[in-house]
């Protein structure tokens, strides 16, 4: 097979491509790309991943990924000690904490309760949830799973599991988007919606 | 603004962001995926991109980049060094290698000919290009530029500089692109294909 570049290049290439979102085609682009900006792209982001790589930690209170242990949420104090919301994954804590609404912390589930893939409550976070749940001042926990059938069944059991804890046990609303237009919406979306419907005031 | 993760973090998901095809989004999904595969991808990933661009060379010869100088191509013997086939920019080489139909050498233009971006002949390799056709050995130079208005008039006026370089001048071919239907080409497409219809043997 002839070659056009060298086998540095091609590794950088299969690399590239185990990204979310970038194929072998704009893994080629994404690879030429860095080639051309070789010191305001390249360089930079081989240090930022290096960087990153170094000091990468697992928070050992939530199971948040950030470069300090406890992570920056679990090492602030400004933030609401007294509620916990359960999240299934990283990416979900992120994307709610974006949302700039919750000021309290967070539990990392590591995935949800699944038989299909024989995933059970000791291959999940649930005893950490537990045992931080029942500390003397945590007051709420919120339950943030995906809307998803695995999610909900997860949802359920935790909500068992937790009954004893002495906290309240909440769980975020179903209905409409926001942005949403009814038309599009699925039927379950709809009825959730009708059935948590509130008075208009 | 609240954080959830450290400005390392940060710094890595906008630089992802800048590669082509990747948002704000899937940046945060990739540095994410990243952070999971910290062994597998992101450590590989870093020294990948250290490793290329502590090496990458601007081939002197066609003007490909490459980790060595000349490059792999320029540096083959087993190549037909009596054709020439020039090309917009190194993603159109590695494109055209790809297809491994032809066994030439290659030219990067660098560009095409545009009055109104102000690209003129001198920003472009065609002295390079010029200079290497007048050579003894060169019998062909391809043009491979796009079937754009500037690649079509930039190939005319490479045409035209090449006329006393003692050369045959071909360019690729118009037609149905394979695996096209008719239903979907342009007029311009079809036209072309139609002026330039073979004998069907």
């Amino acid at each position: 097979m002839p070659r056009s570049h060298g086998s540095e290049i091609d590794t950088l290439i299969q690399l590239l491509a185990k990204l979310p979102g970038l194929g072998p085609r704009s893994a080629r682009r994404s690879a030429l790309q860095l080639l051309k900006k070789r010191d305001s792209v390249m360089v930079p982001l081989a240090n930022a991943l290096h960087d990153v790589a170094d000091s990468i930690e697992i928070c050992s209170e939530c199971g948040n990924l950030d470069t300090v242990n406890p992570c920056h949420i679990c090492g602030d104090i400004r933030r609401d000690q007294t509620t916990i919301c359960v999240v299934e994954d990283v990416a979900d804590l992120w994307a709610l904490d974006r949302s700039e609404t919750y000021r309290g912390i967070y539990q990392v589930l590591g995935g949800t309760l699944s038989a299909l893939d024989g995933v059970g409550p000791d291959d999940l976070n649930v005893e950490k949830l537990i045992s931080r749940a029942t500390q003397e001042d945590v007051t709420e926990v919120i339950l943030a799973l995906n809307a998803t059938v695995d999610g909900q069944t997860t949802s359920h059991y935790l909500a068992e599991r937790l009954e004893d804890a002495g906290v309240k046990v909440t769980a975020l609303a179903h209905g409409l988007p926001v942005g949403g237009e009814l038309d599009y919406l699925d039927d379950g979306t709809l009825a959730a919606a009708l059935r948590s419907r509130g008075v208009v005031t």
